[in-house]
């Protein structure tokens, strides 16, 4: 039998994979599971973009462009200005999510066993698109004392090699709900610009700032036009993450051509979900301002409740809705799945990511969790409740 | 600044792409261009296709499952019963498009600087899979003469290095309109298995097949279950290629659970397309007859009117909906050029497509043109006729 590639062997699972099999078990023991596991918002999508594609005129579901229509991608600049970002539509290439962007963008700067720095812990697809793209990633460690500001910038610097190309951030992060200030963005703008390396920002929470916090996107620090990618995305921003429609956004005009040559090679991100995307952008700012009250309240109680559980720490999110919390306990992946084997209050549990997979550096992370906060207040509040009994009579 | 990498310098721009300024120029000059150089069918999509998403009752447009949804799988496998193939939900992976599944399969089972040996002229998005996924087309030459039939093993068997993982066709083929009988589709299980290799085939066009001939698939082959990879794609059988959904079909549960890593990685096939393409599944045989009708008119037409020309060789096509005709001309580049350029005949022009980007062997077919019949025959008539005007007085 012909063998499969040491890459795919390599490529890593999802951190919540090996936990569904659990889920499953525990679905069938009858157990409600509230799952703070997920990163799939429970916030509807806004009307305008559902509306969109029940009134299309398609006789024939084409292609479009490989970059996205022009049309589109003009009013997507529109958006971005307001947002006071100026590109223009020449420096966005539509893309099959944030995913697809990111995989752009890794082959469009980096070749085999090029070196990524990204501060972690980090997305954990950021791992699967590096292992699909031959490319090594270089963890620069984050801490939960700070809240998961940027690491000195020295620790960086330490990590530079011959073979770095470039340096990732998420902001405002997934899974740390850290939003980085202008301050740290200019100190990474230097960095890259001294050690001539391009800086990835994914920028896919960008509306979900809180607490009066201002965002600052590499796209507004000047003099970084030649370095800066922004990965961007549909997915949260109008809780449309089945679209599958993101945006890579540079003003380098050589990474703009190669990324199209990897956009060509697949004709065309999807023609309905740009359809539903474009009227996104006619969302009202009142849907915002209710999503990202909603947001504020369910983090509010969620650390609220956190911090009541004695040993718990948790790192107060600015923006995303994700935050890392960790736990009196030595293991979280086995905490996870005896949460649905084992446990259950009145009949309930929770499902949690193990935060270990959003960690590059071996045994980092351990006894941390991801917590989405996208369920609702009561069931945000049932679902702490639990997590607390749990660790009360857990022992590990 | 930084640079880009060299995998994003190699990738290849499509064959036509440097032609696009071109036409853009044909247009400006009020000139009305006949497209042959284009893969998206005139075909309208199937009504209950279009109208399944008008419909939809969604309130979040949700993430799917990476591999799809088992429902819409489940369908996808009694479609496979109706054509004689037998594989369950769980042989199927829902991908953004045929050109998605390539990449998966790819990634799967071939590492950098793996070879892969694929007939030529062969679709020329296979050389941007490639350089994507860092691994090495080996072509093996099919020629006109022959209607592009399969080349003899032998030549394969040339070409087997420690190196070589896959072999891949398309069937039927683009850019050839070839079909392979059945008898050939057994050499190639034979060598494949004497050399521990994937065959890959590439069978989004299984439903354009003429003349009463049979398709026979690679996963009808009995004994191949672990080494076939099937690429499939609702693109051209239901002219929907802007939904972008595509399959991925093994028996090899090796290969099925590491593509599914990468299906993780990017998340979900796009989720609106799915509501479409599962829709489509109820397409009504009436429609698919209709269709091949109308592509027989056209491929007869097509085929007629180029053999009138002097010194113009075409392939017949069995299936598809290309065929490569050799011109009396130097260089096909130069020509499909000066069609756009200079020429017109009663302002009227067409465009083709230089099958040289076909080719991986440098300096083969470069008196070929791929022309796709996606036009209706009045067009498609004209189009000949500017074509055959245009070599009376073109000069090399
Ligand atoms: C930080 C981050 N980047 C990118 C993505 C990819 O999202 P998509 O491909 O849906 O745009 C996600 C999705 O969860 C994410 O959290
Ligand atoms: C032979 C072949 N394979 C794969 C594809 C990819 O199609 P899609 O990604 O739209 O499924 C095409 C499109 O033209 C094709 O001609």
């Amino acid at each position: 039998m012909p063998k499969i590639s040491q890459k795919g062997q390599l490529m890593p699972e999802s951190p919540i994979r090996k936990l569904v099999p659990y889920a499953e078990l525990a679905y069938k023991k009858g157990k409600t599971v509230y799952h703070l596991n997920i990163g799939q918002p429970d916030i509807k999508t806004p009307q305008v973009a559902l509306d969109a594609v029940k009134v299309h005129s398609l006789d024939i579901l084409a292609y479009t462009r490989s970059e996205g229509s022009e049309e589109y991608r003009k009013k997507i600049a529109e958006y971005y200005k307001k947002n006071n970002i100026y590109v223009s539509h020449e420096d966005i290439i539509v893309t099959t999510g944030g995913s697809e962007a990111l995989l752009f963008a890794f082959g469009s700067i980096m070749d085999s066993d090029d070196e990524i720095i990204i501060p972690e812990p980090f997305y954990a697809n950021y791992n699967g698109f590096s292992t699909a793209s031959n490319i090594k990633v270089v963890p620069v460690i984050s801490k939960i004392e700070d809240n998961f500001a940027l690491p000195a910038i020295e620790e960086f610097e330490k990590l530079i090699t011959p073979k770095t190309k470039a340096i990732l951030i998420c902001n405002p992060g997934n899974p740390t709900g850290y939003l980085y200030s202008k301050d740290e963005i200019k100190k990474l703008a230097q960095i890259v610009k001294k050690h001539d390396l391009f800086l990835i920002a994914d920028e896919v929470y960008r509306e979900f700032v809180y607490d009066g916090n201002e965002f600052y996107s590499i796209m507004q620090e000047e003099g970084l036009e030649d370095y800066a990618i922004m990965i961007d995305s549909v997915s949260k921003r109008y809780s449309m993450c089945g679209a599958r429609i993101g945006y890579l956004v540079s003003k380098n005009k050589n990474v703009i051509k190669t990324a199209l040559k990897f956009a060509q090679a697949r004709l065309s991100p999807p023609t309905l979900a740009q359809i539903a995307s474009e009227a996104a952008l006619q969302t009202p700012q009142s849907y915002f301002d209710e999503v990202i009250d909603e947001y504020v309240k369910r983090r509010n109680i969620l650390i609220n409740e956190l911090e009541k559980i004695e040993g718990v720490k948790v790192a107060k999110p600015n923006g995303a809705f994700y935050c890392i919390a960790e736990l009196p306990i030595k293991n979280a992946d086995k905490f996870a799945q005896w949460l649905l084997e084992t446990f259950d209050y009145n009949n309930e549990t929770v499902m949690v990511a193990p935060a270990a997979g959003f960690y590059s550096t071996p045994g980092v992370g351990l006894n941390q969790i991801r917590i989405a906060y996208v369920l609702n207040e009561t069931s945000l509040i049932k679902a702490v409740k639990i997590l607390g009994e749990a660790l009360k009579v857990y022992k590990d």
